[in-house]
């Protein structure tokens, strides 16, 4: 598996760059998450097993967030600088002038891709929003549109932001998940 | 209660389209949901009566969508149409000449807010999405930050947009959904 094939998330990203240097990548994703990258995640109901495995998920998701927001009024850059900038690899199923869209490394849906500014330009987060980001909050919504079709989910896909530790976010870059490809559920974790 | 404390959700607007003829709109609020409005969701793990509940809750999420999805290309009016008109009340937190927010009916978490574009102008869903709408789609999140403030959940809240039937989607009308007040979980339904 090429380099390109990497897939990249929030809080994978930030063990990622520790581990990528024991693990060829391939190798550490397979160590995550056993299990394809495409292959869509059990239904809530199916087994104990499941259950457990999304309640490890989501105290990872937690544990992960509460790291980060200790650091998050810092405006230090964050591992998605080093994406935009091409050091670190990632699939990229989208990029312009403005945005960049790729594969997240802990898919939990067989499409999930993360979409960021490649300007950070003060939105760590939404909830730092001024009047003056409409423009690219606007043009980040519409690619999220363009990613769903160039993914082929255009007629099912779930767009999320997470702002903040309650809401598990891990990178303090604003960054909309685009999630398709199976039954998503309600409510929205 | 007054009429202003209605809460209105994409999938409970549509059965109260019809149940809001028998019911006051609080009590039919009460038979519906059996909690308080801003108590928040027990624990993903924290009982059986718990994982049924969010089975039931997801099953009717899947077979509303599944029945809007049915008419999603008519382009009819939306049950949204009643609400901007004020011909439905609602829970308005925020209001501008070009967007709407009021709360949800069946909120998934202490705050659950509905934020709509008030001219649908295409928009039955973010995949109808054409480059012309960049700014009305970035106004939207911008105002999803400002109703986040608003409730007070501004260093915690989740930002979702469901699109078609695999996403839950049950109103054609463009929405976001903003979520916060509990911890949210991964992953994102």
């Amino acid at each position: 598996m090429a380099a390109t094939s990497v897939f990249f998330s929030p809080l994978s990203l930030l063990r990622c760059s520790l581990a990528i240097r024991t693990y060829a990548p391939e190798a550490f994703i397979s160590h995550r998450l056993g299990r394809n990258r495409r292959s869509p995640l059990p239904s809530i109901s199916n087994s104990g097993r499941c259950l457990r495995h999304i309640a490890a998920s989501t105290t990872n998701e937690e544990a992960s967030a509460k790291a980060a927001a200790a650091s998050a009024e810092s405006g230090a850059p964050t591992i998605f600088d080093k994406i935009i900038a091409k050091e670190i690899p990632s699939t990229i199923v989208y990029e312009d002038d403005k945005v960049l869209a790729f594969r997240d490394i802990s898919p939990q849906a067989p499409v999930h891709v993360l979409l960021i500014p490649k300007l950070r330009d003060g939105l760590t987060e939404l909830g730092k929003a001024e009047s003056r980001h409409g423009e690219i909050l606007g043009h980040l919504l519409y690619v999220a549109k363009i990613v769903a079709e160039k993914e082929g989910i255009q007629d099912g896909f779930r767009v999320v932001i997470n702002n903040g530790q309650q809401a598990c976010q891990s990178v303090y870059h604003l960054h909309l998940h685009v999630l398709g490809g199976r039954q998503m559920k309600w409510p929205p974790g």
